[in-house]
Order: C-alpha cells, then structure tokens, then sequence
C-alpha cells in the first residue's frame, strides 16, 4: 500500500480547502500509484495520536464544496514541534506513518508549518523511511520566504480592497467626519495593510502604517490631523501587528507562542480622541478577513487548485523537503512559474514588504500596485441555497489500523 | 417649472443608492411632469443650506453603478429638526424648496429621518404649498414599524448570515476552540442579530442575545459554558445594542443624541475570560455589515428598485405625508405588496423581533426563520475592474437658483 496524507496547519485561509481540492483531485487521477487518501485532524496532532480521515469515503459532491468552503477542513494546529529528534512525540508520528503505510506526506501552511514540514522530512530521512514530504505554501500574510506570494493571500486582499473601497464611500457620506482607523491583519509584514492602495485614486485610503516601519506616534497624529483638516474625514490602514506604547495587560498567547493581536484600532482611536479631539470608529477586519468566501479572487482559486496538484506530482516524481514556489514571469499580461525550493531555505524566514515598494512611510509605490492588481482579478460564483453559501460537510470517516 | 429632490438620511446600507436609482429611473420616465431630479447633499441639510446638485448632469454608467454602491451617495446626516415649526431653520427650507419650485420630495430613511419627512410634510402643508412629501424606508435594523420589512436590512441580514456561516467553520477547525463573540448592529431591535439562526442545524452559533431580552450576565456565562463544555468552542451572536455592565467612559454620543455603539463582544469577553477563564476572540461586523456590496440579497434589490418607483407613482398622484410599506401576503412563494402608510404611524415608532418568534431567550423559532428565509435569497453580480467593485463617482453639479 502506498498511501498519501494531508495536512493543514496555522491559521486558515478562505483558499486552504482548495489547494486541498487540487491535491485530491490529482491524487484521484493516480489511482495507480497512491491507494489512500487520508486527511491529519488537526494539522499535525493526527499523525501523532492517530486521528487520520479518508477522503475516499467523503462523497463528490462534499469534495466539490471545498472550493468555496472557509475554515480548515481538516482541522488546523498551530503545535511547534521540538527541536530535540528524540522526542517521544516523533516516533509517535513514525508509528502512524508506518502504521497506515504512508509514503506521501503533504503539508500546507505558513512560517511555522514549514518548520514542521521541514523538521517531518529531516525526520523520515533519518530514518531511512522510504517516505517524501512537500509544503504546500500559504499564508494571508503573504510572508513566506522564496515564492513571489502564497496562496491565500490574494483572496484576503481582494476582501480588504474592496472592504475598504465600500468603507470609504460610508465614511465619506457623513457631514462631520471621523478618522477612522481600520486594523487588518499581519504580524510582520505589512502585505495585506498595503493592498488597498491599489484603490482607483478618488477611493482610496490617506495613510498605510506597515509593521516593516518604525511607528512613530507623534508622527502619525500629525499625519491624521493634517488629513482630516484637508478631507474632513480620514481613511487610515494599520497593521494589526503595528508597535506603539498599548496597554497589553489583557493581550493573550497563542499555540505558536505568539502574541494574540486585535484591538490596536480602538487602541489608537483612543489615542487621537484624546490628543487631536477628533471623532474616531475603529473597524477590525479580524477573522472575517481570512474566512469570508464572496471576494475569493480567480486567480488565487486556480493557482490554489494548481499547486495541490503541483504537489502531487513532484511527491510522485520522488520529491522531498520541498516546498512549491511561485517565480512571477510577468506582470502584464500576469504569469506564474511553479517550482520547488528546499525547505531548508522556507523554515522560519519571513518576506517583508520591501521599500522600493513604498513611496514613503504612509503610502505605497506604483510598483506595489503592479504586483497586487493581477493577484486580485477575477471573480468566482459562490454556490448558494437560499441566500447562503454551500459549505463543505464532512462524514469524516476516521481510519483504522 | 416642477422639480424633485431626492433625500438620503441617517445611516447608510448598501441599498441605499439603489432605492435611489429606482426614483431616478421612475422620474425620468415621467420627464413630462418632473423637469429637474434633484439630489439634497447631506440630508436636509442641503435643504437648509441651499446644497442640491443636478442628477440630470450625471453620466448614465454612473447612475447605473449605484446599483452597487455603498454609503449615502448625496451624503446623510443625523441632524433632528426642532419641535417648534417656528424655528428659523424650517424658514431655510422653505425659501429653498420654492426658489429652487420643488414640487415633490423624497426623504430615505430609518426611524429619525421618517420624523423629518412627518415635520416637512407638516410645514409644506400648514404653510399652503403645492408640494407633496413622500417617505422611503430604511434601516438596516430593521425597526420601522407599519412596514413587513425596511430596505437594506435584508442585504445586511445576508452579509451577517454568510459572514457567520464562515466565521464557524474557521472557528471550530481549531483544536483548542475559543468562545467567540460576534457583535452584530443594532441598538434596540435584535433583527440582525438572530438572521444567522436561519442558518443549516449543523453550522449555526449556539446562543443569541438580543436587545428586545433583558440580559442576564450570570445565566449568559453559564449558557455560555455549557456550550463550550459540549462542544469544545461556542459561537455566540449578540446585539451592539445590548445592555450589561460596562466601562462607559469611552462612549461618544451620535448627531441623533444616542450612544455611539460598538465594543460590547470585546467587552463581554473579558468578562468570559475572567469568569470563565476560557480563551475568546471577539468580532466586530462594524461597517462592513451595511456597505459590503458582495452580500446584496436579490430580493432587497429588485424592492428597492420597485419603491423608488411606487414613491415616484405616488407623489404623481398627489399622495403625501405617506411612507412606502410592505405587506407581506406569502411566505412560500415570497410575495409582499406594496403600499403607503400615514408618516404619523411610522415616525419614531419601532418595531422589535416579536416573543412569538423566540424559542427562548438564546434562540430563535422556526417562524422567525420562516420570515428572514426569502427574504435573503438570490445573488446579484458586481461588476469589477481588476478585481475591484465599480463605484459611483458623481461629478455632483451644483444646482443655482
């Protein structure tokens, strides 16, 4: 028996269930070469406690809905493994993977996922076990080292793009306006924060304030104040990973042992009512961000679709400790390269917005522009029943030994 | 010379323009008894300070994309008139209302601003002249009264539903779930906050807190911790209208004199993390729940079309002091029929989601799912350039004397 595991890891996209998709339907096609399908509950905790699904027993139509289904369908973790190999944990996964006769491993996900995915091919090789493991890049982030973006990342930017271009137009309605302060997610990089300013020039935020540069409070009530008195409203994109003295008694830890973010719009807001007398509405995109399934954008739908079966194939050809990457040929007309590049060089290494993208600290380069316009395009038909979108449900038949 | 003029009022939805566009199209097919469309910038303000552009100088494509544009497009206000008729400001508009020989005026509005159309259909009348005023319902709350249902409430019941749908599968993909919070519009009525009960059995929040309920903090904590205990998440729905004890030194107060609203989910989940001590996420809809373009019901949107026109039909006809209603005449097929209803039995008077429809107090029965069923159905396509919705721009001609 040679049969293949999937895995989702870190936080969801509302395109993590179709490079899914993509894998399954490019494994279903070498029937003759892998035997199962079986899906990790829970990211990686699966492998280690025996909690695999078959996707075999899933029907076609449930496959189908992953396409427009948001949330991890598998289940997700944000678990770090131990950097000791001799942890017990690991020969729990080598147990499994024997157990089940596993000789694809596939694991998508973001920064820390791929140390996962690094350390579980440095683990089967050390072993001896005849067993390959592919990343499958993703992150609403956009950070991932070595690809031009990761999948995901477009259909969140399509969503704060044209959240924010709706936003604008209620903001500006109102005879006495407000600064209002929108927080949109990113740690580290400032990737989604930026994606508005590709907005048609007449619709489009005054101030971006990216993690990539150093926030200056001072600096940005000037900037606030200097927009507001000009426009008589104010449209400001922040980072939800933005530094600035906060009261963190309240701020949470999560799996990854990062920081829990939210809250620095309302946070700020409070800031400039209190320093500028200014009326203020913060709106944190938070979750809805990464889970709403409306503004998936076409391309970020078939390159995800593309990628699961890109994995697929370079597992089949023998492949390890790779993860898929995008290389970017051209801008306009937009085309992609898929290749594979060593996990080695995708662990834990970040992509920052870079400055030549930046035109200053507020704003974005044309060069920003042309990098995010082609991501976003095109729109995809959500399948809807009664005004509601189909998701996925799953019989999640579990796997025996 | 006999010329409309279009008003919008108080908060926006994402209808809002296309009720508008409705008028627009119905006055145009009646160029023979309306000379000039004319748009009041800001709500009467424009009345009363003489600020109204010319529709008729607008390109058509423009006027087509307000179809799916957010926010006021004349821009609003939450100005109150006063209650003495012999106040200077109802002088202004008078003044305005004959230089300018309006003969018909619409206002477009919720609950405050229907008590501006009563006060302006009074004054026209005591005043003697040949001017007739007709009402045009909205709220996303959905809290007019003498009405079946109001404009955009719909649309925002459709964003809710979906957005909710998403946010589950996103929150249960997690092995270690959080109580999550979503805080929904609406400060009286809890309409909003109950649609996602319409919501497949399988993928629906566990409890739903509205504002027509008095909150009990002791019961919600337990309410909530069973359903954690149960199902190792929760997915709570609650109204930003709601009532608990809070830290109110932050509240700001709205030009209609009520509470700025917002940060109630985050405040009750402090109180869940330190009661409870179990890990939350809060989320707030904010403004994306009334200016999200991509969620517009195609039900909301043929009615709003539908009443513009029935309230052009109607001032033609010489009716005035009336607001368009709803009548709903069957649920299953959806049909409803439109009729006009005295402003005195609609200003300032509210409509709440009735006990008859609430299972309990944290759920709701199969009638109130009955009623937001159809009334939610059916999408509607946006037209995008590069990814992004198309938007109206106004060139916005000033209208001289």
């Amino acid at each position: 028996m040679k049969n293949m595991v999937y895995i989702q890891s870190g936080g969801p996209t509302s395109v993590i269930n179709t490079s899914f998709y993509g894998a399954i339907r490019e494994a279903q096609r070498h029937a003759d070469q892998i035997d199962h399908i079986y899906g990790s509950q829970h990211g990686i905790e699966g492998l280690i406690f025996d909690d695999l699904i078959d996707l075999g027993q899933e029907d076609d139509e449930q496959i189908e809905l992953l396409l427009q289904t948001p949330g991890s369908i598998l289940g997700t973790t944000r678990r770090k493994l131990p950097k000791d190999i001799s942890d017990p944990v690991y020969g729990q996964i080598i147990e499994n993977l024997k157990k089940h006769e596993i000789k694809y491993v596939f694991i998508n996900g973001g920064n820390d996922s791929m140390d996962t995915c690094y350390k579980i091919s440095q683990l089967v090789k050390q072993q001896g076990l005849d067993i390959v493991v592919i990343g499958v890049p993703k992150t609403i982030d956009n950070d991932l080292a070595a690809t031009d973006h990761s999948l995901g990342f477009p259909s969140c930017a399509k969503f704060v793009v044209n959240t924010v271009n709706a936003l604008i137009k209620d903001a500006c309605c109102f005879m006495v306006g407000k600064v209002h302060i929108v927080e949109i997610m990113g740690r580290d990089a400032g990737w989604l924060t930026a994606s508005p300013d590709v907005l048609p020039e007449n619709n489009r935020p005054h101030l971006f304030y990216l993690p990539e540069n150093k926030f200056d409070l001072d600096q940005f009530l000037a900037d606030v104040k200097k927009v507001y008195e000009r426009e008589g409203y104010a449209m400001v994109c922040i980072s939800e990973g933005l530094q600035f003295p906060r009261d963190m008694s309240n701020v949470r830890v999560d799996g990854f042992g990062h920081a829990q973010l939210g809250g620095a719009a309302a946070d700020l807001c409070h800031i400039v009512e209190d320093k500028l007398n200014l009326p203020t509405r913060a709106v944190e995109l938070s979750l809805t961000q990464r889970a709403c399934p409306v503004f998936v954008s076409r391309v970020d739908r078939e390159e995800a679709i593309k990628t699961g079966a890109v994995a697929v194939q370079a597992a089949l050809r023998g492949e390890t400790g790779k993860m898929v990457v995008f290389k970017r040929t051209s801008n306009n007309p937009y085309s992609i390269e898929y290749k594979l590049e060593d996990l080695s060089k995708v662990a834990n290494a970040v992509s920052l917005v870079p400055p030549s993208m930046m035109k200053d600290v507020t704003r974005m380069d044309e060069s920003f522009r042309e990098y995010i316009r082609p991501l976003i395009d095109g729109e995809v038909t959500l399948k809807c029943e009664n005004g509601i979108a189909k998701l996925t449900n799953f019989k999640r038949i579990k796997v025996k030994a």
